[in-house]
């Protein structure tokens, strides 16, 4: 039985959290869920409508390895909608999940042992696919002043061939403006590496307007997904956008690497495109969700946070209380009957003095949770 | 714009095929699709109509890695009535189709630069997606009188680090007997290689039953998939079985990789399971298909064939009438309106002179698509 160093990649740390916490539910407690990463709502009821009805009559075989040409187009079509951006569709590939273009993305732009430079905080999955694809990430530390997110300085004198960044980001939720996305491509254009944008939770945002990096420049690879906004995560469903002289290599590998997303959840994509008011009445969730956050954590004690422009998560600095956030994590759990996530998944250098609070879930359940972590820490 | 080395796979050769049919049909044509590598069949209607219902009342957000629960312990115990083998749900992982169980596999078990010994014909995207991982695909010229199956003699003072083997195999429908498994397994084992074994045709058999590498040992990756027997290709869920030492390796990859299969394909694909006499229907018609094959292939001068003990193919050595498949596919294309695969896929070293033809479809296109090759190689 053999085993490769390459697949070796490390454990998700909310893991433990999540099973703590299914155990504790199963003992008959009540727990509050602020460590999950999605919607506790379904696809729009239009969605699983045109889907129930498309079942009845269509196949559903393998489709083209791009994806559904209409889906394309009508994507290409929300680039107009949402940053009066024009698109030609022939550059949108319909991907399984935004994973699935990350894996698309990273085997079509680099080779074994490239470099892809990465901002901490961020999503622990780009290190660990990047390593089981034998490509280095590049793990550098964003200053909390520039929002955790990272600025040209931060490149200065690396050797990279990629740089991935999100906007709004995971686990901040902070967002750059045109200007800092244009000088963080200009950068990166400067040190001969593919641009990537990771904007997976745009749709979701407040007080301002989230820039997609095809505002600025048309060179770049955009992956993003319907899984957030359109809150479609268990349907394995999203999509990118690459410079039109990598849609070849780009089909080339989606059709032997996968054959083609999957042809319901193609089918409930394009439906939920159209089912705005019900999109928007989850957004309204979450801003409501956002504010009482806004207002509750620091009365909890938890005050040093990034600006949370979008997504739906408030990221922690919680040095001041401890530097071992997983134990303070399983300490949540056990006394206050919160789960949350522990930043050690998020960032391995300063990630034992944060945590992750997600707010994605009912507002009831907001409320509740903020209650018993303002309580738990009075205690503490 | 960059284009990685390593994401320069080949096209498929049948891609020309499908889109010449597409474009003669456009035209008014009407054309035989033979071309086709899946049934025309949808998910069995109680898998429908399950995931309607459960679309009702379930989000279907993301499931665990490794897939529900209850969909292992339903694979896990096909294993007992398939083949009498008691098989640990613990071992059972749910892929995003078995292209998904290929990457998984491939990164789980190979480093970059790894080879892996595959038989001449194959399945394409064996090869392409380990070139897209980095890894080496050894390719081996298997026997017309070994029914181009590989035999424990081919692989003599080779080395490689994994062998992938197939039965019933894509493109030739030939099937291993337990003992010609056992032989391969024995061989690889003591070159201190992985086993692969796809198994995605299996189910699919007429004269003899298809056997497991799991009759055989515990130490192989077994691949298997919905799309075939299940008739869910374009659902993209599949499986592995892999050793128990594996299985944790296995999971952080699927966490980072895909992070789960399609919930709605899950759900669907546990309701099939139960669908047994909607899948014996598809599987007569397959039989009465193979029959006609068997006996208007060689009427239209088609006599070359490897044993098609399964799947819905047979692959006929042409070499004696051209060694230009993809021309002479293009030709009975555009004067017999039959669309079939140029043997150049599977086999670019003797694949000039064979073609491979599904039967995958209704009946009556078999019988009109025989008839049609009759006429066409009589008047040629």
């Amino acid at each position: 039985m053999r085993n490769s160093s390459r697949g070796a990649v490390d454990p998700f740390i909310v893991m433990d959290v999540m099973e703590a916490a299914r155990a504790a539910e199963e003992a008959g407690r009540h727990i509050i869920h602020m460590e999950v990463g999605q919607p506790s709502s379904p696809a729009p009821e239009h969605a699983r409508k045109v889907l129930a009805d498309t079942m009845k009559t269509d196949p559903l075989g393998y489709t083209v390895a791009l994806g559904i040409p209409e889906l394309r187009t009508r994507i290409a079509q929300l680039y107009g909608e949402w940053y009066d951006v024009d698109l030609d569709p022939a550059r949108v590939v319909v991907t399984p999940g935004s994973s699935g273009g990350f894996v698309l993305a990273f085997t079509a732009l680099f080779d074994a042992g490239d470099k892809v430079a990465l901002g901490m905080p961020g999503y622990p999955s780009y290190r660990q696919i990047l390593k089981a694809l034998d490509l280095q990430p590049l793990e550098v530390q964003a200053k909390p002043e520039n929002g955790l997110q990272l600025v040209p300085d931060d490149l200065k004198g690396l050797d990279y061939q990629g740089l991935m960044m999100a906007s709004p980001a995971n686990p901040t939720g902070t967002m750059l403006d045109r200007g800092q996305l244009g000088d963080m491509i200009g950068a990166c254009h400067e040190a001969g590496a593919a641009f990537l944008s990771d904007e997976i939770y745009h749709g979701i945002e407040y007080d301002k307007r989230a820039v997609t990096a095809l505002e600025v420049s048309d060179d770049v690879c955009v992956i993003n997904s319907f899984s957030k906004y359109f809150s479609m995560t268990g349907w394995r469903v999203g999509w990118l956008v690459v410079p039109p002289a990598q849609v070849r290599q780009i089909e080339r590998l989606a059709q032997n690497l996968f054959i083609c997303p999957p042809h319901a959840a193609q089918v409930a994509a394009l439906a939920a495109m159209d089912a705005g008011d019900e999109l928007n009445a989850n957004l309204a969730v979450y801003a409501r969700n956002r504010a009482l956050m806004l207002e509750g954590l620091p009365k909890a004690g938890f005050d040093r946070i990034a600006p949370p422009d979008g997504a739906f998560y408030v990221y922690a600095d919680v040095s001041h209380i401890t530097d071992d956030s997983r134990a303070f994590a399983a300490e949540i759990l056990e006394k206050a009957g919160v789960a949350v996530t522990p930043g050690l998944d998020f960032d391995p250098v300063r990630g034992g003095g944060t945590l992750r609070f997600s707010y994605a879930r009912g507002t009831a359940d907001i409320e509740e949770g903020l209650e018993r972590l303002r309580v738990f820490m009075e205690h503490r």
